[in-house]
């Protein structure tokens, strides 16, 4: 008999059916036992007997039985098959699973982050686990559809390196043969190459950042969503780009995970006709103007005046995000192009969103002989950059781009605490799937920042 | 005045336009000089005099001018844009290029593959390399498509790891901070443990190989396109699936990519009703009957008669696939499902074409018992795979999955000589972007196999 998913039954009242799936919770009630199957449609109520007796959480199940309508009273608002139920005829235990470390049958698993994942093949099954994946499966689907729309070409770029590019201390090493390569830290000067072959590119790649402390926001291998343009105007096309593409994800959250949404109490960002941009100097005249702090000489928005601008803008403008541009050159890359009108700042922009920094991007110095000078300013060897800069010996056009992450874009979008819970198997300098020291008298399971 | 793409001239006849691009090529004719423009969307022809006088290959331009349809005995039916030319009116540079080590205006370049990658940012710029990658795209989008269309949730999984799974000599070793990782061989164990979460999975994942050779088949950073399924009825059923992905990528280059593979002289593969399945020892016994090579006892398929068996299903069935079942259980990983009627055997396949690998996957153990126990036997340490075998104590139904290597399935579709070509940035022991040691009297640029 061909297998029926959970969600299929609501249109096969009457039959016999075959489910399979994984008990999701059991619930005896005398001689009947209820339980909850899920697949990966989603969770129907199974009616049972006896023939349930040995069963419990996780068991892989393939069941017989007969899709009824369920007693009006007994119907459940809250999942998609509320309004039926099967009567288990026959149920054949596939694979067995042994006691559980805690109880999955709860809305919201009561564990700490560390337990979360230490068993992170178990909690992962969890509803709001599955949630989170979802969603970041939708906004990876609608950066690359909104781009592919736009021209882009989807390319793939390596992530082994032969130089540490992007700052030395943050970078990881790897034997590579006889030698010593590097992790890449981002795609960045493979992209920019790309454009001179496709003008318009993408790439999802992983990053990584040998970051050296412990944070809610940072993990040191996360997925970078970067796209580069070129033979663009002004630099403003490149954040009209970003725009285009966080409306394409807003869009195709809103279409593909309302349940999503609604299990985390999560709204999508608030945005007004066209998102609202301005000055770092800007940023920090009005914070000054607002809240007193004097940050008006600092290279840099502090975290605090990055939340205080996001304030400031959803009041004023109605919008949870906001451009940021002009950052300080001697705070940018060295490809960074410099402001023509006042070279000390750069063209360059921040996205934030609900107060943390969701996209960042730029337009970057296409012009040989001034890249050329600027690797050396910046103090690195032109030898180490010889396939970059050959892109631009070669004629490459004004162009720029910018990257999203995509684990902290789906956390600022549900509303997570820690960046950990929207990574499937999160590495940071503590982890690396299991443990890598053990946590000092506690402390860990707490830490924020 | 909005840019307009090449593409998009011949749809406007008679007017003033602004085009973007790359000087592809440069013809002299007395006072009158042809350029070839370059943009993403293809190339075409500008009439110019003195304005080009100091243009060369690879300069970036801005040029205005008008559209006019060519005279009949002009047309060049090789390009798009072959019915019309550009009238040149004002040329600015927007960018210039230095004088190319080679000729790019030739239909196929003529240099060897160490000088196509010394120079990978202006080789790939040439209409053959960029076929190459729109084909890559195509099939890995196909890939995509596929599987999401048959339920399939896209994953994204970590490279770094904390043990060396699917053996030790041939993995990166990474320097994690204080501790050692490892560059993950392939996706595997992750895929594995999220079908426990979503049932049916797929991921596009970097995989590393630090094989200390040099072959025209390998690199040491790939593109692996995995998928995973659970509830399975049989491993045929992954088998079923691989057909129905692979029918989809050739769908999709075959409407989307013409041109690309008219370049190559490249056909898709001929498949017949379904792809012909035959078991490793009854392929080895053909191929003894077929031309006297006694290979019947031996463990695995050698190169030669995975050539001969294509030969053999191309003349008998049409097909240039093939499926060849039940490796020997020595010659597997440890995962692999032993076939129940002949346990020295197993559940497993490759999908071969035209005398390659192509994919390649199995059935997987799901009982964590049996899984345990062939840790053990396979001489590995139980505590080293904690996270992975959770997912199987956890309850996992009949599973099974598959790989392809996007960029072996680019050079077999295209028929590439050395897969290097369909690797953007290709790495190997001797290469990183750049040369790590000097080629040794030539030979390097030869060597094939």
């Amino acid at each position: 008999m061909e297998r029926t998913l959970s969600l299929e039954t609501i249109n096969k009242i009457g039959q016999e059916i075959r489910l399979c799936g994984w008990v999701n919770r059991r619930r005896d009630h005398g001689k009947i036992i209820f339980l909850d199957l899920r697949d990966r449609s989603g969770i129907i109520q199974i009616v049972c007997q006896k023939q349930a007796k040995d069963l419990r959480p996780e068991d892989v199940v393939e069941i017989y039985g007969k899709v009824k309508p369920r007693p009006k009273e007994m119907v459940n608002p809250k999942i998609q098959t509320g309004e039926v139920e099967i009567e288990a005829k026959k149920i054949r235990v596939l694979a067995k699973a042994v006691e559980l470390p805690f109880d999955t049958g709860v809305d919201k698993l009561k564990v700490s982050l560390p337990t979360l994942l230490d068993y992170r093949p178990l909690s992962l099954r969890h509803s709001r686990s599955r949630a989170i994946f979802k969603v970041q499966e939708t906004i990876i689907s609608g950066f690359r559809e909104s781009l592919k729309k736009q021209g882009f070409t989807e390319i793939q770029v390596p992530t082994i390196v032969p130089t540490a590019t992007e700052g030395g201390s943050q970078v990881f090493k790897i034997k590579y043969f006889d030698r010593q390569a590097f992790l890449a830290q981002s795609p960045q000067l493979y992209k920019q190459i790309m454009v001179g072959v496709f003008e318009r590119v993408f790439t999802l790649a992983h990053a990584y950042r040998a970051e050296p402390s412990i944070t809610t926001r940072h993990i040191t291998e996360y997925l970078g969503l970067d796209a580069e343009m070129g033979f663009i105007d002004s630099f403003e096309d490149i954040m009209a780009m970003v725009e285009t593409v966080m409306r394409e994800i807003f869009a195709q959250v809103e279409k593909k995970n309302k349940a999503e949404l609604e299990l985390f109490s999560a709204t999508l960002p608030r945005l007004s006709a066209k998102i609202p941009m301005m000055k770092m100097r800007q940023a920090q005249e009005i914070i000054f103007k607002r809240v007193g702090r004097d940050n008006r000489r600092e290279p840099d928005l502090e975290p605090e005046d990055e939340r205080e601008i996001c304030r400031y803008v959803l009041e004023e403008y109605g919008s949870d995000l906001v451009f940021i541009t002009h950052y300080p050159t001697k705070k940018r890359p060295f490809y960074t192009y410099p402001d023509p009108k006042d070279p000390k700042y750069t063209l360059s922009f921040d996205l934030l969103g609900r107060g943390l920094e969701w996209v960042t991007g730029g337009q970057r110095i296409n012009d040989y002989q001034m890249l050329l000078n600027n690797v050396k300013v910046w103090g690195n060897k032109p030898a180490d950059f010889d396939i970059y800069l050959q892109a631009f010996k070669y004629g490459m056009p004004p162009e720029g781009g910018f990257c999203l992450g995509a684990e902290r874009i789906t956390m600022q979008i549900l509303g997570l605490e820690n960046i950990r819970e929207a990574s499937l198997f999160p590495r940071d300098m503590e982890r690396v799937d299991i443990r890598l020291t053990e946590p000092k008298s506690g402390a860990k399971e707490n830490k924020k920042k």
